[in-house]
């Protein structure tokens, strides 16, 4: 008999890379690795551990990748919701954050959205906002993986007034957390339409120097694709293609409106997609082809964008909402099934960060990035097929336990690293002050 | 001080017909209607009651209405997805009928579908099936509203061979329920494409006679249009126009490809229309246009149609789903605001089964058919705006209380009328003999 850390039986485990769940099967986890996965009566013939944990109707699935978030707008949270978007971000989303975003503000609102993301299985997150140390020793507390951008744009704001300085703050950043083993830092140059060419430029290089992954909002709406022909003359996919940063190691954001110019840049230069279905559709921003880009190579991710525009930032709803919108919009059924959605939110959005090697599914030699999802409820029997229950059926409070690199984050639906009932608390004692000043209608 | 049967307090009440919901109002019941509604601190000093209640983090909303439903279809919820439609009702849900759906299997489906809805916040649906008293004898048990569709078509199932057998047994169910408080009979001629011209007019005289109203999926796709068009020369709507079913009385389910003609009848004849989106959606079957037929003041409801393509009976979800579709399809997220959505799952639900006098708001002198709902958690915090965190955050499981007719059905999460393990423990027995007979891939 070996030795141990932790043994994990569930009823049902969806490694994410084989079409048939594994049923009554065993993970053995050592130092936070995943060592072997095997059924569970040979598991105890061979192993032993003082921390033996079973879950008879659970599935087991790989942690979910949340591949574009602004957690700390969490905050703002439904203070302005079913408005045309340039009325939403001139009168409550831009005055709210001029106002309170902060160091403190930054640090509390992404503890606070850490804990949502870990109650609804989530182990890892791509940002994208200010005040990145503040994201950063929330996460280091959390104990959840972390990607935080270095946002850089043409305009001030109380994080930097300076692109100059947005990248001197980022770099900063970067070095302080350059050997964490969850938190990675990403260059986040905001958007085509808030970043100048020689900006773009200045960024390549910082990403080609120190091999980082940059990741922007690129071809949001309509707007602002025919904004760019109106003032350089060129579609946004192109004017990046020609400064030479739609390579594999972009993260291109949203991605809707691309026609056929758009779509030969793609498949000739094979940057990341990520896939926005519910923020899209509540903003009216339009639909990223996910079946067409699937088809012509790319791998296409998953994310939840901020909550202010979502409104949460569930991976299992945007599972669903991903599944839904592929089918509708390329008039099949068949299009993104149960499987390819789970395969978005995990190993492909793990491929966009780059960590595909350390985690994305549960496999021999990853980190235990788990997620257990009680599956015995009236809502999701009977169980003909576990992830046909986990993408149409299954909803986040089924999430029972969450682990990354083995440790649990979430037992039996408690948080184990941070205190919900402070975390509530200073989000009423934020949004009374954020309330209190007049943005709301 | 007046005694009274019940006051409940609730920190936040969306009546359905006002904009700003009321804060720290009560309720005040007498023999299941709502006789009073006011501040809690003037109901303390007005009346008295054996049974108050508070709710000081909730929001109260009227019961949900689903306006589309199969429910005992709940046994084949995952059975079968992601497929294309003629693929999935000609290989699995047509031959799984047929071998199983009995008297039995659908009082027991029935059973379990009501334990989901009332779980969700459901308070009544409007049903299309097969043996329809068992169906009812399950509502009566459950205590939730229940219109039953006597379903008609041309060709034989288990519960009727011809066109006038089901007219018999339906008219049978419609004499013995015709007198009960909360079980109402509709007729369900399936669809345009299932029913034959006489058959139509046939049920038209009957709907006539006995005041129904009549429901029925019409212009659920693009192919059943295009094949009336080959087979009959018209449009589903024009056809039945033509035959007098276009009415206020109808109840019109699905609608989508609409073209100028199908509009111009809509507007003239105004019937009422059920929006299913998340089925339209995962069955690929199109888009109703809701802003569309709402401009033209035609009444547009609510449905999740059932949960074998849908995969669940929640409102909540489907609100959800219905606001970011409209938004999509339009372009504009102005289109189809939270109160709207609301709006279509309880006003407008109860306007097209002709019980808006009854129940479909929290108004005075109607039925205290209600919906607690636990804001105060990680996901639904900060509230700027209750029914924005009703619409776009919450989730089914915060629903924490249900009443019909001032009973209550659900009791912080505990069913009152349903034995929640013993209905577990018939879906896993029905299942096991479903999944059993090799109609699983």
């Amino acid at each position: 008999m070996e030795h141990v850390d932790q043994l994990i039986h569930a009823k049902w485990i969806i490694t994410s890379e084989q079409d048939t769940p594994l049923e009554n099967h065993a993970l053995v986890i050592q130092q936070g690795i995943i060592k072997a996965i095997l059924p569970s009566d040979m598991a105890a013939e061979h192993y032993e551990s003082n921390v033996v944990q079973r879950y008879p109707s659970h599935m087991m699935i790989p942690g979910l990748i949340n591949c574009h978030t602004h957690i700390a707008m969490n905050y703002f949270r439904g203070l302005a919701d079913d408005l045309a978007l340039m009325n939403w971000l001139n009168h409550y989303i831009w005055p709210a954050e001029k106002k309170w975003v902060s160091q403190e503000f930054v640090y509390d609102a992404s503890l606070f959205a850490m804990a949502e993301m870990i109650r609804c299985g989530t182990t890892c997150f791509n940002d994208m906002y200010f005040f990145l140390q503040a994201t950063a020793e929330a996460a280091d507390q959390a104990g959840i993986r972390a990607h935080i951008g270095i946002t850089v744009m043409e305009f001030p704001t109380r994080w930097a007034a300076t692109t100059d300085e947005y990248i001197k703050r980022g770099l900063d950043f970067y070095e302080a957390y350059q050997n964490h083993p969850r938190i990675k830092a990403t260059l986040a140059p905001h958007a085509p339409y808030t970043v100048a060419d020689q900006t773009f430029i200045k960024i390549k290089e910082i990403a080609d120097r120190h091999q980082l992954k940059i990741n922007l909002h690129l071809h949001e709406t309509a707007d602002e694709v025919n904004q760019s022909v109106a003032e350089v003359k060129k579609r946004p996919i192109k004017r990046l293609h020609d400064l030479g940063l739609i390579t594999p190691d972009l993260i291109a954001i949203h991605m809707t409106e691309l026609n056929d110019e758009d779509l030969a840049i793609l498949e000739k230069t094979k940057p990341n997609i990520v896939h926005c279905p519910e923020s899209n559709m509540k903003l009216a921003s339009g639909v990223c082809p996910v079946a067409t880009l699937d088809k012509m190579g790319l791998n296409v991710a998953l994310g939840t964008d901020g909550a202010a525009s979502n409104n949460d930032l569930n991976m299992l709803g945007e599972m669903r909402s991903a599944a839904f919108l592929a089918k509708l919009t390329t008039k099949n059924p068949e299009t993104l099934a149960a499987k390819q959605a789970l395969a978005m939110a995990t190993l492909h959005s793990a491929k966009a960060l780059g960590i595909d090697s350390l985690t994305g599914s549960i496999s021999v030699d990853k980190a235990a990035d788990l997620v257990a999802i009680q599956l015995d409820e009236i809502e999701t029997l009977p169980v003909y097929h576990p992830i046909s229950q986990l993408i149409y059926a299954a909803s986040r409070h089924q999430v029972t336990d969450v682990w990354v690199m083995g440790k649990q984050l979430l037992k039996n639906r408690k948080l184990t690293t941070l205190d919900e009932p402070m975390l509530m608390d200073k989000a009423r004692y934020w949004a009374k002050k954020i309330g209190s000043t007049g943005f709301t209608p």
